[in-house]
This record gives C-alpha cells, sequence and structure tokens, in this order.
C-alpha cells in the first residue's frame, strides 16, 4: 500500500504521489465468508461459463469475472492513464462540519478530478485495454446522460480503439453537453433507437416516436458487438468486473486517512444505482473487516468509543434510517466500519427489491445475476440522478448486503440536492446528483453526533463526480 | 520554496503537499529594470491616489495595486480556501510529446482542477477576503460567458459577502450553465442591460432589444458598487492586484519542474486576454531572470544547449510567428527561458494594439491604463475563447512586453481548437477555448525540435482551465 507521511492535523487534503498509486485491485469475491451465488446462463440456468462471456466481453474481463483471485495485478498501461488523474485527493470537509454543528470528522474521496469528472474512467480504461490486448478495434457501449459513454470515448483512444455509443434518443436530444465531449475524444454517438440495427429498426417500425431507454439501447449495442469479430460491448456498472476495476478508490482512502492521522472510517457512506461507485470505495475497507489483511494495520475503526460502537451499530441497525439485512458480527473483526449504501427513494433496488436471478437488461440479453431487483421492467421517476435509475443492483454489492455487511439507506430528491447545495457552499465542488445522494446520508449520520468538534467518529463519504454537466438539474433546487 | 523531493523520471504529474501551497505572492513591479507606468486619473490625467480607487475596490487591493513589494504575504484565511484544489498538479504530456514527433518536454500546469474549473478562484478568494476585512456585505461584477462571475461568487460565500453579478444579456440567455453555477453559491445573476441601474434603464430605453455588452455590464456593477457603503466592486483581469494573485501558479510550477528532475523550463507559454492567466504563470520566471532571487536556484533554463539559446532566440525574435518588442539581454541573466504570449488573432492587443493610456470599460469609468490596446470601443468578433475577448491588455504585462520581457504570437481560432481537441485525446482534459491558444502556440514550438524523444528543450503550458461547459464550442470544430 501507500507509503504514510506524518499527520498534518490542518492539513485540508491528502494528496498521495504517482508512485503511491494502487499496484492491485482488491477483489472482494476472494473474502466472502458465503461464496457469491454465480451467474446463470439465461436459457439453461445452468452456472455460466467463461466461454459464454467471450463473444460479448473481451477474455481478460471474463477472466476477472469469475476470479476469486484477492488481489489482481493492474497492467502498467492502465496505470499509465490513471495516473493522469490519479491518485485522486482526500478531502477533510472541515467547513462541512461546521455548517452541521457536528463533533464528526467528515472527509470525501474525491473523484470528481478526473478528466470526464466522475469515477466511471477507473473501469473505462481497464476495459479498452483488455480488449486492445484482444485485437478487438470496436467498442460498443450504451449511455443515457452520457457519463458512461463519454467515460468509454475516453479510455478508448489511448488504445487505438474506435467507440460507438448508442444514446437514449431523449438524452441524446436534450443533453447534448456530454454527446458533444464523446465527440471531443472521437467516439461516434447514434440516438437509439437507431436504423443501425435490427433491434432499433423494429422499435422504430412499432414507435417511431420513442424517447428510447437504456433497454433498446443495450439492444443495439450488444447487436453490434456480436456481429463482428473485432467488436466486443462494455458495460459501465453491475459485473463483478466494474466493481474489482473500482477498488483502487477505497485502497487510496484508506492510506490518505492514514496521512490525516487516522486509523481508519467509522463510517463509510457511498451512493448506490448500479453499485461501481459504491464497491470501489467500500469493498477494500469491507475486506479489512473480514480479513485484517488487505489494507495497512489501522485501517479500521478509529473511534471504537462512538457511542454505541460501530459494529454494535451496525449490527443493530442504528443508524438514522437505515436497514441491515442480518447480523454479520460473526464474520467481522472488532471495530469494522460500518458501511452505509445510499440510494434514491424513488430508485429502491436495494432496500424494496427482491433478492433473485433477474437480467440486466431489459431485452433480457445479459446473463441472468442474483441481485436485489425491482424487475427489469422496473421503469424508475425521470430524477435527476440519471446514474442511480436502474432497476437491480450489482451481484457483489448485493451479496455484500444481504450477508449484513452493508447497510442500506434511501435518500427523497429534494434532501440529496439540499445537501449538495450545502456541500458545494461549503467546500466548493458541485457534487454530481449521485453523489449528492451519499453527501445527504453522511449528513444524516453526523448530525448525531454533537459533541466537541472533531471529537467523533471518522466519516468518509464517496464524492463519485461533480455536476458542472447536470447544472439544469440543480436550477430547479436552488 | 517548495520542497524538493528525489525526481522521478517516469511520473505523469508532480503533486505537491498542502504544505508547499505558496506563503506570498510575487509582485513582478518590484523588479522591472524600468518602473512599471502609473494609473492615470481619468480626469486630471494625473497620476491616481490610492484613495481615488478606494471607493470602488477594498483597501487592502488598492495597496496591492500601488505597492513595489517583492513579496505580499498570503494571509492565511486565503490560503485555508486555495487549499480545497490548491497546489494545483503539473503533468507532462508525454503522450502529446509523442503524437508531435517533437524532443521537446512538454509540461502543463492544470488550474482546471479547481471547483470552477479555471485559475480565476485564485484571485475571486483573495478580493473577497479583502472586502471582508474592510466590512464590505456586498460585491458587484460583470461577466460575459460566466467563469469571473461563478469564480467570483464561489469565494464571495466563504467570506460571508453577497454577490451581484450583471451578465451580459445574449450570455445570460444562451449559456445557463455558468449562471445556474453562479445561482447554486448563492450568486444574483441579472442581465444586463437592467432596469435595476440608471445605466441600465437609460441604454433599454435608446435600445429596448440589446444583446448587451461587457462595457454596459461594468457599467452597472460599478454603479451599484459606489452607490451603496457597504458595497464594492470586483474585476476578474487586468489591474495590478488580479496579475499579483495569480503568481501562485508559476511558483508552485517552478517547484514541481525540480520534482521531475528539470531545472527549469527553456520556453514559457500562456493564452493572454486581460492577462492574469499568463502573468500568473510566467512573471515568477521573468522575476527569476532578472534578479535570480524569485525562485529556488535551478528553476531557470535548463537547456542552454538548445538550439539557438533560449535567451538569444528571445533576443531574436526567432520563435515561428513570435515577435518580441525589444532585446531584452541587457536585463535578463544567462540562460533566461522564453516567454510566449499567445493571443487570439481576431483580438490581438499585444501583437496588433497601440501602446498607450486607454480605459479599461468602454464606458470610461476606469482610471487610464498604460497598455496595448485596440481602443476601448474595439468590439472583437464573437469567437468562442470568450475570456480573451478584451480590447487591451493587462499593463503589467503590456510593460512585460515592452521591455522585450515577453514575446508575442497570435493563433487562429481553427488551430486553437484543433490543439484543443489533440490535446483532449493525447492528455485527457477538455482544454478551456482559451488554453488552446497557449497548446497551439506550444506545439507551434515544439515542432522546432525533432531531434531524439525528450532530449530537446523543456516547454511549459499554461493550462487555464478545462472546457466543459465550453462543449458547444468544440462540437463546431470536431
Amino acid at each position: 500500500m501507500s507509503p504514510r507521511t506524518t499527520a498534518d492535523p490542518d492539513m485540508t487534503k491528502a494528496i498521495l504521489p504517482d508512485s503511491a498509486l494502487p499496484t492491485h485491485w482488491y477483489n472482494l469475491a476472494a473474502d466472502f465468508p458465503e461464496p457469491l451465488p454465480p451467474h446463470l446462463h439465461p436459457g439453461t440456468r445452468e452456472p455460466l461459463k467463461p466461454e459464454e462471456m467471450t463473444p460479448i466481453f473481451a477474455s481478460g474481463l471474463v477472466e476477472q469475472e469469475f476470479s476469486t483471485e484477492r488481489w489482481i495485478e493492474i497492467p502498467e498501461p492502465i496505470r499509465e492513464i490513471y495516473r493522469l488523474w490519479r491518485p485522486a485527493p482526500l478531502a477533510r470537509a472541515r467547513r462541512l462540519e461546521k455548517a452541521l454543528g457536528t463533533s464528526a470528522r467528515i472527509y470525501y474521496k474525491n473523484e470528481s478530478v478526473s478528466p470526464i469528472g466522475s469515477h466511471k474512467p477507473n473501469t473505462s480504461v481497464a476495459q479498452a485495454y483488455y480488449n486492445m490486448l484482444d485485437g478487438i478495434t470496436n467498442l460498443t457501449t450504451e449511455t443515457g446522460a452520457g457519463q458512461w459513454g463519454a467515460s468509454l470515448a475516453f479510455a478508448a483512444q489511448f488504445f487505438g480503439l474506435g467507440v460507438e455509443v448508442w444514446q437514449v434518443r431523449a438524452s441524446y436530444d436534450s443533453k447534448p453537453y456530454r454527446r458533444m465531449l464523446m465527440e471531443v475524444y472521437g467516439g461516434s454517438v447514434h440516438p437509439s433507437p437507431s436504423d443501425l440495427t435490427e433491434a432499433g429498426r423494429a422499435i422504430l417500425a412499432k414507435t417511431p416516436d420513442t424517447p428510447g431507454s437504456l433497454g433498446m439501447a443495450v439492444s443495439e449495442a450488444i447487436e453490434v458487438a456480436v456481429g463482428a469479430d473485432n467488436s466486443r460491448y462494455a458495460l459501465g456498472s453491475v459485473l463483478n468486473h466494474v466493481m474489482l476495476h473500482q477498488t483502487i478508490i477505497g485502497q487510496e482512502a484508506a492510506a490518505q486517512l492514514a496521512m490525516f492521522g487516522e486509523s481508519g472510517p467509522d463510517v463509510v457512506v457511498g451512493c448506490a444505482g448500479g453499485g461501481s461507485n459504491l464497491a470501489g470505495l467500500t469493498f477494500p475497507f469491507i475486506g479489512h473487516s473480514l480479513t485484517g489483511e488487505v489494507l495497512d494495520d489501522g485501517a479500521s475503526s478509529s473511534t471504537p468509543t462512538s457511542p454505541s460502537g460501530a459494529a454494535g451499530a451496525q449490527a443493530a441497525g442504528a443508524g438514522s434510517g437505515t436497514a441491515v439485512k442480518r447480523d454479520a458480527s460473526e464474520f467481522l473483526r472488532d471495530g469494522a466500519p460500518r458501511i452505509i449504501a445510499a440510494e434514491p427513494a424513488k430508485c429502491p433496488s436495494l432496500t424494496e427489491g427482491e433478492y433473485r436471478y433477474d437480467h440486466g437488461d431489459v431485452a433480457g440479453l445479459t446473463p441472468l445475476l442474483k441481485m436485489h431487483t425491482l424487475g427489469s421492467d422496473f421503469v424508475p421517476d425521470p430524477i435527476h440522478a440519471g446514474g442511480l435509475r436502474y432497476h437491480a443492483m450489482a451481484p457483489m454489492v448485493s451479496h455484500a448486503v444481504e450477508l449484513g455487511l452493508m447497510e442500506t439507506t434511501t435518500v427523497e430528491q429534494e434532501d440529496a440536492f439540499a445537501a449538495g447545495i450545502r456541500f458545494a457552499r461549503c467546500e466548493g465542488t458541485v457534487p454530481a446528483p449521485e453523489s449528492n445522494h451519499a453527501i445527504a446520508a453522511a449528513c444524516a449520520e453526523a448530525a448525531k453526533y454533537d459533541g466537541e468538534p472533531g471529537t467523533g467518529p471518522v466519516i468518509l463519504i464517496g464524492l463519485s463526480g461533480n455536476g458542472f454537466l447536470d447544472l439544469p438539474s440543480y436550477a430547479k433546487f436552488v
């Protein structure tokens, strides 16, 4: 892991040098106390075989999808691109603490500094690289508001790959900035449904004026990917290999908390849509709580004297409005931090979904995945946090929730934006609407501690991105 | 200055810890070999007195405007806000070097990581602070596309000040994102001309459908500022105190080049609009070239063996398409880096303007400033680099150019965007349209060196901001 420096109690943010970039991704599948349920073949409902995924995904990614190795080395060409913006800063939110009147020490891991403005490139760069290794020359994907499409276009150019993105027509027409961003990076963007695919033509024949949907766009992107030997499809969340690539977030955060003199977080809060940002931030901490071997010594709870004890609170589901499925204390080491998944009230897959096998897409083209789902035909309200509008939750996150390793909570949209505006006015960065859910949930936790400033628990927030291209959403809440 | 670390030849970017944030601003007015011409009172044409500026500007800023002290301490409350994003990274543009086939080593100082996405908060935070010290509770300013207005709104909230921004109506209507950003930070934004001021009402009476102009907006903002004891006006460029606040850019860059093992740059290239980004990046290097005392040892040219010798090239105006007004070798130490100001061909104040006293605004409300000007009634073409559409150049930059301390060059808009798109595809970050001018000029310099990769001169580019909110401009050039 990363080098420690002498803690500076007055510093605002912890900055790791390029040389401290993690060398391996951490795979929680190695350390789950009960094994992760396998993906199933959609036809036979038998456990999926790797060779059944390779027509769609690069072989290196398929290998990771099935891996139970704890550490997977990050190839140097990927690390070279990561270093354009990573390690990302971790900052202490001192003004936010003051505004809340909390005794908690609040930190945020700032993924908004990537050239795309979010955590998505952590996986898009890896996905582009493994496709390049397989001799693939063209990647396809779908995108809604455009965050994932832009991240893939950004990544693909570094490895000489072309990118075709099917963007939901409603977003294509109404949110042109991210489309332009994809084009600056050399990506081709098609509104979906398009007349470029059989799936698209069939939909257009029936409903020529449809605004499109992510489900339709997935069908188009997969159809093109499987139709050519040199093409593959790329997915920005949900799958195990995507969770894996994001774990550099939590690894860096642990090292940076140590630079602040913290022995670790007491509460870790991330927003949950498909699950990748949440997994990236929290899995290294969960793994360490399970094994004691994932992070440097001390990267576990710093405040055994916090009100009810962190692990105790987790076992009891004692957070304000948080829920926990099972008492995980049988698995966890003493002092394990509480992990909170914050999801939108209008799309509550973890809190209200069923835990069962379901498809990842509307058309049923993906394998069956064991996850918390609202049903693959669930159409969420048009909330502004587009990245959280997904009907289900990543299998690895779902499994962690089932085991009691994570608590869940929901956040109303108005509360999310109120928290985001407060954060912007305290800390400067305007958060992505998705990140606002984590901030709101963290503020609710912090509000429980009103002692002497700086003496309470350590709360770590995942700031998954900035809201520059989401400002019209803010305008409605200012 | 900042601590040195062992140079890592493979690193991508140099990251300074919070503790290495500069403690003082550097004032080139102390080291000019011939004194800076004073500002003049617009009525008497006598040298302006400080007390004649204080009805408009905070007293701390007026003091800096007239100061010839070399170092001015940065108050801790300002440094505390700076640390939200500073020190800003300096990165080596290895992929850009490769794409250009140059032997030059190209670095860029990345000011785009600020919460606003540009260098402007370096001065807005300082201006808000000094106004707070004077008991001011409301700041007024004008803005075009909104970069400066957003930076001031961002800064003012930290010191409890309200901000009223008059935004040119054409931008107010057509570029809503930055207006929304100002509002997220609690700023009030009025389209200009407005019916809130006498100046605005007079203009509207004559031309009710006017799209507005910066000149009109300045008049409105100044009218409101001088109309109340608790209000002052804030300007985002041109004046000496603004140049001063930006000098942390160049100081950090010098320390970061040392972290790469470079003894200093051979060529420093910045874009020039009002002059603040250019001054901030280059003045510490110029000061060091004049005195040898401004930067740490070694922060001068690293490559005395470059083709014609850096100082020699400067004296001869040997850059491709660059011009120099005077042989400055009488002032400069051996090995002084060449300094290049890149301005838009459509608004060439430095290259084609007269050097004379002129007003900073259309209405003639500002003092007379000695500068390169196209005339205060010059209306530049509507190029996309809104921040470079200014009729004149800061007096300190103009003086440096007259003394031969800087070369100048112009860049056509298409070349600027072509360079920006290439940069984005190589280095990931989509530059602000303003920054593209510096990148294009730097690429032209780099193209002159085609030897063994990495063996040529060191070229330092100022990346003044990112282009997230300028993507519609890119769409026309992709």
